[in-house]
């Protein structure tokens, strides 16, 4: 029986994976029990921050070492999956969740991880439904990967799918293809978009029938709360990691997930501690804060430029960019009832909770503070 | 008997006060009962931000024109006391501070505003002593003027306080006077410190034997959970607003604070709001959110790079000035619990309640809601 | 006879206008005379820069003052063209172009100065052929103002035209309208390149038949090396000013322009100084430097991500704007061949001089330095 | 007799040495004859840039595979000085310069290349002149490592040294000794001004009675046209590059250095390329270009806030950083002269240069174009 594991550890910067390393050199975490890896680094989180590439870099240079095997490899067997940007009192973190068999203590159900990676994606499906359809098997690999039987028992599924680059649409325009769109900005948002209506599919919250090519970036009524998706130009197949509870693993974790109405939904924060029988009131108390394993938060300025009525200013900021204004707001109030920074809150949340929200995920010990 | 009315209104730009203009034209308010304005502009909060000059000099041209008399004399009498940044949920909004005289509804005690100006304070005494003993003294005066007759009934001192600047400072030299420094960053800290210590002297929270110069911006001990305090060029005297509660008030505002003790201290929020009878479980009740006509709040970074044991990054960010990032944090959280953007959540707040930490107030109706 | 004259005055900040109030007041300018300003601010250039609107309500009012008349009628005939961004090197300045009768120093042909205004531009029809026609036909009408009669002799054509903003468009839709986009910088986009289609047809370098709806941000191969655009929300018609060389002016001005092929081009810098017979070997000489009344640029980052074949970075910089990156670049190359930071350069340089590059005009004394 | 080469190479992204693993492979650059890096990485420059760790990673790994020993080892050996920030028009590269044994053209006089590490600095040294000094014996050494025998021979000297971090500020603390400060900003400040000091008494310039420990980021007459200095909290010791010409050297490059008086000074771009023999008129020709190895130039915004009497606004910018704006600008200027963005333009010039201006070093080929 497999037990799933997640060890929550900080860095000094995007290169410093110590603490992994020393948890392997101490036989607390087997390399080989390594399935992924969700985490925030400190850069800007846009197309220029390169401190996602430059933690995945250390962390398949560490692995490699450790496994002996080449870590060109190993980054297509292990989503490594980085948020960039801790803004305010987000702290640099990330969570290593490790998969073991063996004996480990018995709940009702228990947290499960499945991964999943599909053949790369053509320059000219991104972000269309044929990278939809792709994105639904691929989740539907990972929940069979986890042996997750009932889709209610899926609570959080983390993907990370490409997008265009102007080189890859050069190349399928001389290919005698027709990509969505050239600009990789764009490009990122259709391929998040996709994203997200893959999981809605491959979740069968919707059906292919219920959309269209029109419906990406457009009906924002067609989401997903248990769809965090991000997009960038380093991966060409889409990367799939699925977190649920299940009757058929041990150990003494759980997961539970909310939508988010909008960027001041408090409520979305107790109602998913409160699901862990974690109490709120209004902050976690520092025994339960022990207990939480990991907090994975999505979210977006709304796009209308109000919230609850009153004018943000997100949008029109020349100075910061929206994502990292309410990435920092977002993270303030979670953190805030959590009592800790080391939150995984990221943006681009399109298609993934209620329009202008987004969700929260967290994850729990059972077993309740003595 | 003396009535305080608070006005919260939103501004589409720096330049719109049409809010203002139309209740004033519509005659809800005179013109001549403005006695302060305390608002949130949507610059950068720094040096350069020029939307609370812009809002200041909209404001003047407005009361003049209404008033009869020059702007260059109102700017001397009724504090303007603005701070630029409105990072992810926070929207541009500003609180119109009334008092009129007449027949209002009584409570046993009700809201009470003070305001006083200092004689001009000589660059040589920016940011000492002399400087401390100034403010304390137009504190003192600020609160005859609320006519508050214990000092455990005021809630909140707003003071905005002079800096030196490098033509100042070289005038000052000239004249064989010693500035503490001509850099007017290190100027304007020096002043908020400064002024912080004068509102504890000032409440009698510490005598002039407390501290030296070496204290200030050195001895994070010595602080004042009720002091809030801006600098800038563009003021050469203290500025002072004092809200309380007081007896001899009538209106059905009251006021209450509390010290927050990190960015994180969600309770804080939660007790004052207990304060005013107001639940907030975890969220104000729209209802209730319409009682409340103001909350200010003081936050800065914690400059040990640590927040409950996790580092956090706002010091070293050459992106994001550390001061917005704190504002968009603290202010996530706040608005969260409030269920309202249109706070006041000012940076820079050393020895403004604890260090790491800050305060907050709140202005609400003691009427609860029907 | 006309004369044109230009003072280039500095600022404190952007509301500070006291320069150009001291010559009102010594009698060196006529408030009557003040044709046409345009400026630089210290803003970020982007949606969010109030500097533009805190130094044109300061002008307006001071010229108001001076001319009892109410700014809001000025405002509506003397164009106040301000370009937020002095990044690097450059000053925040603003040129005055004054237009007085009377006996001034006669050449063979001399600064000319011409302006008008628009019809407003209907929300349907910004960024569209109308939008193209409307702006050529205020910069015949600015032409015929200015009396010149070459069309080759005009060498700057400054167009500050309207864009769509959300509540405009939602209106022309419940109009039964149909608006280009609702997003306002992309309107701003689609509008500077009607102002420069519109600016080719007005000097007759293209006709109406040269281009569609699909030519504007798509064929750059059309441009004028003449057309300097901005866009704003705050304007609802086309401004114009028009500079050329008439010989039915007086006084001992003059202006020469060249097209920039790229951000690297020096060439095009030395190119306009030799026409005005100023040599830049390699700097301007301090004398020649005196004889220069204003320098105006625009540029842009290249769009396809590389000059002269080697990659730049500012088009993925999510921590800068890219024209605030081209802006300070270009800035840094013209103020060192002028030796003095007082330029003028602009950025959102579409179908405004060559694609990835743009324009450079400059204005100086025919007499040269003793 | 040894030659020195220097290859210029393109980088798509921070960790992408491509182009170097390629010139290895096929055999043009043997690894070990790589004696150091200089390199402008697309970071923001400052304390939270991580493209210069990401870069080094990179490049250790690559030659510790090449070269069969611990990059842990090489990292102590090859200087690896990067600068972030390719603002404006500069292009992310680095120069490679390699050091060969063998036959090779000779001239009178060619490039030499000396390196030299020093023992770890102390952090209650810092700052100090006992800093300076351990930087001066630095480069004496290197200075003996390049075989130069001419101090005047010496033209560009790179040095990084280290700085005091929090907890290095501590550990002396707590044994008993006194660093200069704990902020790691003013550290680095301190740091850079005795690398200064120290270049300058490496060659002489300066002897140890010309300076007191006041004189550091104070007495800015004291400077080195030919220092260039970083600092940093990655290295523990002084690591020094000389750039020099020397008889005894063969190859065909050779190297000369100019100071630059302001951020206008074009005339010392023109110099130092008259110096080798290459015209700009106003631009270099595409064939001189070509003989262009390397372009190395600092550069600072002037403390003083003003350039040639006009004031410049990059020192009170919260939005941007002070030395992003320099080294956008400054790029513009000597990318413009040079016709190519690949130059390294680093900002922090305290003492390397004059007061507000800085130094331009170009290495090119002696042969001239055909």
């Amino acid at each position: 029986m497999r037990t799933a594991r997640v060890f929550r550890l900080s860095m000094a910067h995007p290169g410093d994976l110590s603490e992994l390393e020393d948890l392997i050199e101490r036989g607390t975490i087997k390399a080989a029990d390594v399935a992924a890896i969700i985490g925030k680094t400190e850069g800007n989180g846009g197309v220029n921050d390169f401190t996602r590439g430059y933690f995945t870099q250390t962390l398949m240079a560490l692995l490699s070492k450790h496994l002996g095997r080449p870590a060109t490899e190993l980054i297509r067997e292990i989503p490594c999956v980085l948020s960039g940007g801790t803004e305010g009192v987000m702290s640099p973190h990330y969570s290593v969740f490790c998969v073991s068999e063996g004996a480990a203590k018995r709940h009702p159900s228990a947290l499960a991880i499945g991964t999943a990676f599909s053949a790369p994606v053509p320059a000219e499906e991104v972000g269309r439904p044929a990278h939809v359809e792709s994105v639904a098997a691929t989740v539907r690999a990972a929940i069979l990967d986890a042996g997750i039987e009932r889709p209610e028992d899926v609570h959080f599924v983390q993907v990370k799918c490409p997008c265009v680059t102007v080189a890859r649409a050069a190349a399928a325009i001389a290919a005698g293809k027709t990509p969505l769109t050239n600009d990789p900005n764009k490009s990122m948002a259709f391929a998040r978009a996709a994203g997200a209506f893959g999981v809605a599919m491959g979740l069968s919250e919707i059906g292919p029938d219920d959309f269209t090519d029109a419906s990406l970036l457009a009906d924002f009524s067609i989401q997903s709360p248990r769809a965090s998706i991000s997009s960038g130009v380093e991966v060409e197949s889409n990367e799939v990691v699925v977190l649920g509870n299940s009757p058929g693993w041990a150990g003494d974790l759980r997961i539970a997930h909310r939508p988010m109405a909008d960027a001041l939904d408090i409520g979305a924060v107790v109602d998913v501690l409160a699901d862990l029988s974690i109490a709120a009131s209004p902050q976690v108390s520092a025994a339960d804060a022990g207990r939480i394993a990991s907090v994975l938060v999505k979210c977006e300025p709304d796009r209308r430029g109000r919230i609850r009525g009153h004018r943000h200013t997100m949008l029109d900021d020349t100075d910061i960019n929206a994502q990292r204004h309410i990435r920092g707001a977002v993270a303030g109030l979670v953190a805030g009832v959590i009592g800790d920074g080391r939150i995984f809150v990221s943006g681009g949340a399109e298609h993934q909770g209620p329009d202008g929200g987004g969700l929260i995920a967290v994850i729990a010990s059972q077993e309740e503070a003595g």
